[in-house]
């Protein structure tokens, strides 16, 4: 931490800073500038928020060095997390692909799509049952019943199922079904779900917020690795820009810097991170070109009839051929599909 | 609703579209241009989401003509909306000032902050006891405790009090002490949670998510005007932009934009949408000076010692100084403080 | 500047960095951190960009201590600037208005207008004749013969005119018709046009870029003022963010943010941060309320006909009654509007 | 175009509208809907500015449906435009790759690094000349001289030179040199530059500005197409936004959209685009995987000494791993690296 004294100020102020960067445990180097005093706070600063300096008299403004994140960084955990799901791993070398449709609409959709993207190469099945719709007036999903065709879906086809959940009641009897927590994008800073979440061993699959950067979602992202659940996965979706061509704006450089600062998977998200099935597939191959380790991707067997984001799901036709794309492009990068152990249907 | 169909779309995809919009009871206009059919839906289409038909064959985009919300909205409620609270109303003529630290610290800090803010002139305490930290190793906020304190503040003051709701769970047992529910940026969109207080009766300030457009906010108010609740003040604290000297970007904006779309009362917190104690009292005057209908302040005592958000906080006298600024530009604008017709204490 | 090192970068690298810290005739504070070392770097370092260090083997990243701007600056320039306009004054303790069309249409317009603004308490007189315009098939300006609409519409006023100036070979034409040089937000960071303006004496109305930051607009004025031009107005007219309900986002942060950094004058256009003349006048006022020194505002005597900014155009009877209120704003602030003083027409 | 009227709207202020969308040519096909009218305007709409219905009296908003842009478009000119440079061409099958220093900052350094780079495979050598610097404090390029040395590296190496112009005086000047014209992302819309460039018979590699929308862009670059300079290519540099993690944020989405949108060549540069030379190979690879023509990257044999850019130069080691990285993924979609047609040098 590097705490800048504004010019001009008194002794006793930079003394004060001084004693308070002692206080939590940290040693204060300060430099005496032509125009202003600055303190180096030197020791393990990463739990010591830099806000705790600002309103001191005379600071003029706090920069951290240290990340604020300790668990999900790399400088603490060199090598990438490697889990293993149910019939494949996330993170190590192979890339996943999960597929399904935004929202579980009945027991023959998800039927249906679950056989078709599992034919096409899909390693885990998503589908919705408490959607988070903008408008009170939209569908809100079919709860329970849907995790129930999830389930047979799973039976079937023998994918692990992703499912989001939305709210700290719904954790215990979710927990009952879902192999994956979603955590949605809206939620990335709902921190009661997410320390919820973290007190589960369910693998969670966490979205970044729409707005939020990515040192943000590595913070929030503490909230679950602190209460001990280890197996997160982090998503990039698509941030809001100015841009409006497209639903979001993918923000691919988010692919290797998160690599770069963090052990954790990283996948993306092509079907939100655009808004629009026709650039899905080129979005999938920059992500795993880019370095991600996997994807999430919206497929609907009939998507003008979809009762949510028809507009970017793909058919499952574009869908296996995208598949294969994916699989060329990891192959480029000295990578491959994840391989798939057993199936049980 | 526009439905623009792409170019050389067919006549059976077009009638496709025709159908769809007869099934959502509208009315469909076709009108065949030059490059492509545009099919206009008439009817009452607030509450038909237009991703309904984007994902139709051959539709290229649609348009929203009528607003997705209604409640919220204006053209369904002509008069501005003001709603009594306890010794003051929100939403009429006058101007409410709500003040208090971000987090209750203690019973003394709590009860010094609330004296000192109560005699410069504020109508309503805020103070956090559930806090939304961006790191899970920062302090979190005295729960109950702090509430049981917050009352005490208004038996002492007179001040109704404003406490942040974060979880479903928490609603039953803060219903029982606070006046107000404030519903922060980063549950905008959890719409659990906005149902949820949607079904109470207490008055709710509502507080605009970091990246929500006016239009998400409306719509997402709907979720709690649905339930029966009506009495929602709506809150401007500022959006995420590329622009770093502030914490956030006041969207001052938002003032006349929402007066004009929405009889709700309009405030504006500009502590969080400056994110600097120097800039907060001519951020509050820009906002009663642009039509806003009140102010939420952050205010502490000791703000180099405050637990967080010091770096934002005015100290009493600068609040003090602040509430005369403000009143001067009220008056400006043919407007006043609130009256306040009590005082218990 | 602060150097901040890798953790773990050696000995060598550490050395390279404080020799060309010296070399650069700063001096250098090497702290030896847990993880990592850091090199304060003291001195007059205005000049100094940091990306001289940001390439050094083993440096993780630089942060900036000082500005990088100085002339700018408040810190070497304690008193507001105030600079004499013919008839008025800009800086001072009045507050100046600046009104007239978008663009020069033909010369019974401009006069028709320029009278009207007049006698509603304009100070200065804008219009442009040559338009920047996002379509090279849209009307692209009158050229020299609206400037000389413009000297005449002075002569019959007595308004200084403000003109756009969109390149550096229309300078010497421009300069004998012209009193204040526009120069437009697209052009913010046009180097060569800045430092040909910075040559010439008028004074200049310099408007932020869309997306540039406070920081980058004052850097940007340095060109203009380092060519011994010290008469330069601050324009905030808007920044692009996400936000669509509005052409733009008034960064009103950006008023006493400024206030706070520079002793330029700093004025607001509301007609370009906004796009709407429903909410002009709110802008206008909040704009005088966080402590502007004038505003810039688009007025039409026939808006609909309008060939540029129709949407975003006050009719002169709004303009008359904006200029009302802002005076009271003003007045509530304890400034008042610049006093004019002679109107030679 | 669809004019959506306000609620209540009068007949004659319809009729007026009416009227209008006539005189521009085009047909009025009014719907009156529960709430309001819409009048729908059909014909050749390209150049027909929505500004002109939006002042109208009764008028709420303007909705445009076709492009404001023609030549650039992909309906207008189906197929890909493919241009030859000197040795290999643009916008066919082959994927090109311009690389060079930021600057030219010597005669060795620029002799250096063509040769390194056209040995690791570049198409064609970028370097400035006249530098668009924040500051006008930092060094601002070798003028005349530089372009000589250039022409000295082309000379040595058979690489066409591509080299940004930043003011029409140079425009006779550079034309004697250089093979290709760059526009920077500050000039994207500095009007007059892009007309007289397109006045030219240069080709010319356009960048889109830090915040400017996809259409945006494709409306600047009619401003060279209509002046009848065919051979345009895009350049993606990234968009400016809240995530601070990377200098801009890669809108990757803009490759497709653009593909799709027109027929011009699409590149990437991933230089400025990350800011990072760890992140370059990375987002050069997403580029070509999502179906970018070409890149642009900066390279640099001594990065830490670089006068300009150097934390986001290459090394020419790091250049050539990234050509050989770009080559397989191009094969992996089909594409391969453009054959060079002869060798100079």
């Amino acid at each position: 931490m590097m705490i800048i004294m504004r010019p001009g100020a008194p002794k006793d102020q930079i003394d004060a800073v001084i004693s308070a960067v002692e206080k939590n445990r940290l040693i204060a180097h300060p430099i005496f500038g032509l125009e202003q005093a600055i303190i180096g706070a030197v020791g393990d600063g990463h739990y010591v928020a830099k806000e705790i300096f600002e309103a001191f008299p005379g600071v003029l403004e706090v920069q951290r060095i240290s990340k604020p994140y300790k668990l999900a960084s790399r400088q603490f955990h060199e090598q990438d997390s490697v889990f293993p799901l149910d019939g494949f791993s996330v993170g190590g070398e192979g890339i996943a692909v999960i597929a399904g449709p935004c929202s579980v609409e009945s027991r023959s959709q998800i039927l249906e799509i679950a056989q078709a993207v599992r034919e096409a190469g899909a390693h885990a099945l998503r589908g919705g049952v408490f959607k988070p719709r903008t408008s009170p007036y939209s569908f809100q999903g079919l709860g329970e019943e849907g995790l129930e065709y999830l389930v047979e879906a799973r039976e079937k086809t023998g994918m692990p199922i992703v499912v989001e959940v939305m709210a700290v009641s719904q954790i215990a009897m979710m927990e009952k079904y879902v192999d994956v927590f979603q955590l949605g994008a809206r939620n990335m800073q709902n921190y009661n779900l997410l320390r919820a979440v973290g007190e589960t061993r369910t693998p969670v699959l966490f979205k970044r917020g729409l707005s939020a950067t990515i040192e943000e979602m590595l913070m929030a992202s503490e909230y679950i690795l602190s209460g001990g659940n280890k197996r997160v996965m982090l998503c990039e979706r698509g941030i809001r820009t100015f841009e409006t061509a497209t639903r979001n704006t993918t923000d691919i450089n988010a692919i290797p810097v998160l690599k770069k600062l963090t052990h954790l998977p990283v996948i993306l998200d092509p079907s939100h991170s655009t808004g629009d099935a026709n650039f899905v597939a080129s979005i999938a191959r920059a992500a795993i070109a880019a370095g991600a380790d996997g994807l999430i991707v919206e497929v609907h067997h009939d998507p003008a009839n979809a009762i949510s984001d028809g507009k970017q799901s793909l058919t499952p036709e574009a869908f296996a051929k995208m598949v294969q794309q994916v699989k060329i492009i990891a192959e480029a990068v000295d990578r491959k599909l994840a391989p798939i152990s057993h199936v049980t249907a």
